[in-house]
């Protein structure tokens, strides 16, 4: 035992944590709404393994430039790469293809689950984290889309987010459209763009401008190559993602034409140079669709809005795109005021299954980062942060008499009651105490040789002592009134303790 | 689109699986249950992430004397090597470690998490599964251990297995005094001996002295290297093994010498050659105490029994080992009845803890297979295995009405109901009715043309039309009856839904 060189440091690995019992609770009564909303809307739960064949996988994360970042990937012993999965979106997509034959189409699922990324860990950046989506596969039209945003927002009003959230709604061809129309027509450089674009809160347009132009170098002196757009190409960039509304940059009453482009200009400067394109159109009706079906369902621009600054990070999204805002302020790390962010957001993605199937099947869905709602919600108060509550413990007082107490013990458990025998070597009373107030224990339990021969037993209650001694500051007094312990027969044990409010409580909320 | 050579098979790595509705349905039932047992103990939930350091977790597992194998490991971008935890054990100790201070001690604990094993997948034996622990650290008396038996026993009682288990109880002290009692002190040896009792269940008493002595070689040809006894030595093993009962191998009214040496003689002829050793005696001791506490706290050996052949494979334990065994008969492989064996186990690992503090840290607790656990209780009929209920499905007859079709599901929803709109491209009537049986939909609704005109809807009771078919055999009658089916006003649509059966007990379930 003295082989003190030889102890190992008890660590965890940079971004990951562990999570204690009022965290569990909180996220549990948490997501116990987020599926109560999910399944209201004909979703059904779904849960893939953790690892995945990386091939199965793809390539889709953002910011995966980098050699060799992004996933944690283990070689299987017949050779092939295994990664652990980073969204809950690429395993779908194989499932689906892997059981098409029996699923119902449209398929629609949810799945909550552990995700992670082999990335530069940071604050509230972890490498294991948890996502909550909901995706419908086999569904091409604008309504499945309009529907996810509408089960967004219904989402963060069962949370108690009312009039704290906005979800905000763009489209991809829109964005490829504004680039084709400028003549951005190279993948890599139109994912350059898109990621500029990105980073519109991060860096404000100054850092997006010049993200689109040379370059940008950040405090670190770490520096990001650009999109290396001329000034009129990135004039009109920024001209489209500031624009508050759709219909600042073209007229909403304007229509495609047979031939798919808008029968309509840009209504701006900068893009009025260019001419629409058809990419643009298509996005714009798509749009315009899903804006009739909010109007009609009642939600209106205060819970979900056209917004042509929303990109999403990841790369598989095809058409909609869409991003739940939390707009209350809170201070960053410099002390700034600033919106809480991004919760989650999601988009269509027609491509992900035809990577399995040689067929078109679209699909789209949005995902909820748990961990990073759950923060919000605590800050809003939306989230029980109180305590759990703890066991009655039942004291050892005389060492040879286990099996009685351990009786006491199983008498309060068979009628309902959460009840331990307090294990510790010490048989010490004030550490025994001690140990019920750490464990928010309501009540504790006592019998020594005197109330052995009297058949009672002493319970404290540790509410009502806890009150009074806020109070009671005379110590004569408090010996006299002993508030909150009572000497009670051994055969009214259980329904004395059952009454007591905290205990009756726990009881009644665990059936 | 017809790339089809670049296709990527839809497929899982071996020995992982996915999670269906009615499984997870299943799960989460059964695991509400066990914690809710477990909570009445006075444990509370913690949870670890998946990644530990390697040094941290340690090697523990049973059969890992294969180079690499036994866990999935990945380096780190500091170089070091972390692990996918195999157990919820190791992390545990961890956590108690590195949160000492803040922890009450004892430290009570459950925890639910997916474990990961990199070895070759089988039958029933898969790389990722599920185990749900319970462990109190900081407590080194008979009393804890013995709490642990109960707990499995009453949560095998709260799954509905009463007269269906029983929890078998031994401690690795009586195995290891009795290999000293023999001879047996090299380390390495008496893991080979452990190795081999574990295997009774396995190959059977002949199977086990093959392994005690030279070696044996399976049905595919592979040998297994013996732990070389001679025979006197595994004559005494296979008669301790066998004894039903610690009694038959010395008498229970015995007790241990002032020495620790036990004031009696084995009574068996094998191991009467031998002398009790003073680990023996304390094992037998621990033992005798335990059971004390089992009578008088009401469990019969029908529930819990003390066996001397359980050994559990990790090598972590160091006194008290328990496991449950579902003694109902199932079928193996071969079409042979064999009980359906071990759900569960565990046991006291005083050793753990102390690889990380410099002081002795005793520690006792148990696991269950989740999955393996939920098979038995599907054979038992335990398990609900009930399809889930689906929504309620709004069909979509008008093209162009697709705002009015989602109102309805708004309705719905608003109301309550589990409700969607059918969100597949093809508008034909036969498909989306074969959509709704294959969600199991308790309604369908319709609204055609002369609907609309009415200012009603059509409303499908899928349940009461499925009893109709199957008595109804006359065409004509069906067609005129057109039972389960309703025509009625627009506005009274959301209340004539919530009174289907199906749809009511659905919102009861779901409050």
């Amino acid at each position: 035992m003295a082989k003190n060189s030889a102890l190992i440091d008890p660590r965890l690995p940079r971004g990951f944590v562990d999570f204690e019992p009022a965290d569990l609770a909180a996220v549990e009564e948490m997501v116990a709404k987020i599926r109560h909303v999910y399944e209201r809307y004909g979703f059904d739960p779904i849960q893939t393994p953790f690892f995945e064949y990386t091939e199965t996988l793809g390539k889709f994360l953002p910011d995966t430039d980098r050699p060799n970042a992004g996933v944690f990937s283990v070689q299987d012993d017949d050779e092939q790469w295994m990664s652990l999965r980073y969204d809950l979106t690429a395993p779908l997509a194989r499932y689906f293809a892997q059981n098409y034959q029996d699923l119902p189409k449209p398929f629609r699922s949810y799945r909550q689950g552990w995700v992670f990324r082999n990335e530069k860990p940071g604050p509230g950046r972890f490498r294991q984290f948890m996502q909550f989506d909901a995706d419908t596969v086999g569904a091409g039209g604008p309504e499945s889309d309009a529907e996810m945003c509408m089960m967004m927002a219904d989402t963060m009003d069962a949370l108690g987010l009312a009039g704290k959230y906005v979800v905000r709604v763009n489209n991809r061809k829109v964005l490829d459209g504004v680039m084709q129309a400028i003549g951005v027509t190279d993948e890599a450089q139109k994912l350059t763009v898109l990621r500029a674009i990105d980073k519109l809160d991060k860096f404000g347009p100054e850092g997006v401008r010049l993200l689109l132009g040379e370059g940008r170098k950040d405090e670190s002196g770490d520096y990001t190559e650009g999109a290396k757009l001329n000034v009129d190409q990135a004039d009109a960039i920024i001209e489209m993602m500031s624009a508050a509304r759709l219909d600042d940059l073209v007229d909403l009453e304007a229509e495609a034409g047979p031939d798919g482009f808008l029968d309509a200009e840009f209504k701006t400067p900068a893009l009025a140079k260019f001419k629409i394109t058809q990419a643009f159109a298509e996005g714009f009706a798509e749009l315009q669709s899903m804006a009739t079906l909010f109007t009609s369902a009642g939600y209106g621009p205060d819970r979900i809005k056209i917004d042509p600054s929303v990109v999403r990070g990841l790369e598989y999204y095809t058409g909609p795109v869409f991003e739940i805002e939390l707009t209350f302020k809170v201070q960053n790390e410099k002390g700034q005021d600033v919106v809480f962010g991004s919760v989650g957001g999601g988009g269509r993605y027609d491509g992900l299954v035809s990577r399995f199937r040689n067929e078109h099947t679209p699909a789209t869905g949005f995902s909820i980062g748990v961990s990073r709602l759950a923060s919000a919600l605590k800050l809003t108060g939306n989230l029980n942060a109180a305590p759990v509550t703890g066991p009655v413990v039942v004291t050892v007082m005389e060492k040879d008499r286990i099996a009685d107490y351990q009786t006491m013990v199983a008498d309060l458990r068979t009628a309902g009651v959460r009840a331990e025998l307090f294990l510790g070597s010490s048989k010490n009373m004030g550490k025994q105490m001690k140990y019920a107030d750490k464990r928010n224990a309501p009540a504790v339990i006592i019998q020594g040789s005197d109330e052995r021969e009297q058949g009672i037993v002493q319970i404290k209650d540790l509410a009502v002592g806890a009150e009074a001694a806020a109070s009671i500051t005379d110590n004569a007094a408090w010996k006299t009134e002993r508030p909150g312990q009572y000497s009670v027969p051994r055969d009214e044990m259980v329904n004395f303790v059952k009454a007591i409010p905290a205990v009756a409580a726990w009881m009644k909320a665990n059936g």
